[in-house]
């Protein structure tokens, strides 16, 4: 352990603590979600996440409703990155007593928005006085066909690397809420998509049934670092087509008109929530072509996987990609 | 919701909202814990647990590895208040970046003593830095066959309420801490009871398969205020005799020397994590023999189950106990 953790760190060492001697089939640390078989057929999918005032949002930056359903998005992702279906949510909340009683219920109207829509049942949780701020952690736990479980050890030398949506517009809309941007148009639409991500519940399910799909992870601290969790797990590299990268109008647009880069933003602005996934060239057209017939949009290639490295190509030649880090914690920057 | 939300208030309202169309044989908020069935004969058992320092803890009042075996051996009461068999943590922590990597590796190796004595896997979490201060989240997770588990909700009119172990220990220690009385052998050992409470692991799984226990929870905020959720799940009452309450020697003794009221402690003063329940009055006797045989000391009793209200008598006559409140959500008392 450094002196400093980084949450990597910090995660690795706790991982080698306590991996040892898990029961048959039982699968901790290292995936977007633990698995625990249930029957011969099922696994249980759990996974949790923590959200902090100040570090990962200001409470004046963000509607409470937003960041209840927010709160529940971030998880409800990591059980659609292993293609499950998500079922129980439980819910631990600290609050300053001058907490307004409109902000609480508010919170709970957009945790439950999504809970909803998404058939998920609050079952239980922990309310509790805080000294400073707001913290918020969600428990969530999913249920998976044991054969369709996705993980991102499975990545193939060969697999054409792909995403499910465009990159970089939860980060663009980050963009407009620190330095307070003018909202045209544009700034709306990607502001919404920070707030409210786009979950890829039923693409996660689809795919975890498609045999050519291999390794499956969620995007939730930019591609950059999420590649490189699939080159841990699969022991491999990965060349991305940075030309390939699939951008929105909108962000492409906003990009030009308040003169910022967005390839920052779509390598490692984090925080998009569509899928990441390495399938057998051999069958990407069928499974793309399937894919679009389900979801009326195409898969977005945007790489191959290799022996080793993470390699950024601009129309075949090497680029060194300038980024802001993503690192969960050790940032600070309000959202 | 009133405007300042006590738990009780606001997870009624949360209840309120939630527990509508739940699948069958799920159960939600209102006991220990949440139960999800996983087949026709076993169950999933799920509680979660948020530690905030400044309101549950003084990070100068506790040793981290105390600190790290607390915050899993809470959750361990609530499975043991069902009579499940614990086996799967997911801890998430928030930090701040100055915190000294002494303290999480002993934080960690506390947590792990008790995960490694009750065979619990740990299998994920989330790190995060803070803003203010250490704020830990675990959520466990058990297992039950169906026909074992105890509620909150099977007292009858009739039963004999007892408990499994010494009240008041607990609250005694974080007197002495608090109060910085000298640390005598009775000091140190109420002390060590408040640090590493003994779990009632055994106890609940071997009182879960007797069908003379009616109803069962754990004792973390003091029977007053857990015989009240006992009534309100049972719609009854409970008539306690003050000379059954049973007490240690050196929390007596302590109260002697130092001069304090221990009844308090007993009643209100929480984190006993022993067990409460309600037995058959005519199964009692055979039950407490077999206890004893079992677990080498008898079961506690200290009361009935009556029709309404929580009435405390003393040699017959009812008196108006003087407690301090031990409300989670309002107190800031430093544990």
């Amino acid at each position: 352990m450094g002196n400093k953790l980084g949450e990597f760190g910090f995660i690795q060492e706790i991982k080698k603590q306590f991996s040892l001697d898990l029961p048959e089939g039982v699968e901790g640390i290292g995936d977007d979600c633990a698995i625990i078989p249930e029957t011969d057929q099922h696994s249980l999918l759990v996974t949790t996440d923590m959200l902090i005032e100040d570090i990962h949002f200001l409470r004046s930056g963000i509607l409470s409703q937003d960041l209840g359903y927010k709160s529940l998005a971030v998880n409800i992702s990591d059980i659609a990155a292993m293609g499950g279906i998500p079922q129980f949510a439980f819910l631990s909340l600290a609050f300053p007593l001058d907490l307004e009683n409109a902000w609480l219920e508010s919170f709970i109207s957009g945790f439950k928005d999504l809970a909803s829509s998404t058939k998920i049942h609050l079952l239980g949780g922990d309310t509790n006085q805080s000294s400073h701020g707001i913290t918020i952690n969600v428990t969530l736990l999913g249920r998976i066909e044991n054969k369709f479980i996705k993980r991102r050890s499975e990545a193939k030398q060969g697999d054409i690397v792909c995403v499910t949506d465009f990159l970089g517009d939860s980060a663009g809309g980050l963009k407009y809420i620190l330095e307070k941007l003018p909202r045209d148009t544009d700034g709306h639409h990607l502001v919404k998509r920070h707030y409210r991500p786009q979950l890829a519940l039923q693409e996660g399910q689809w795919l975890s049934r498609q045999t050519a799909v291999h390794a499956m992870m969620d995007v939730s601290d930019g591609i950059d670092s999420d590649l490189k969790r699939i080159m841990e797990s699969s022991k491999c590299g990965v060349q991305i087509k940075i030309e390939d990268i699939p951008l929105s109008a909108a962000l492409q647009r906003s990009a030009k008109v308040h003169g910022f880069d967005f390839l920052p933003l779509a390598l490692a602005g984090g925080e998009d929530y569509c899928l990441l996934l390495t399938v057998d060239p051999r069958a990407y057209e069928e499974l793309n072509k399937n894919f679009q017939l389900e979801f009326s949009h195409s898969l977005y290639p945007i790489g191959t996987i290799v022996e080793k490295e993470l390699t950024y190509l601009k129309n075949g030649v090497p680029l060194k990609v300038k980024k802001k880090g993503f690192d969960h914690f050790r940032k600070a920057d309000g959202h």
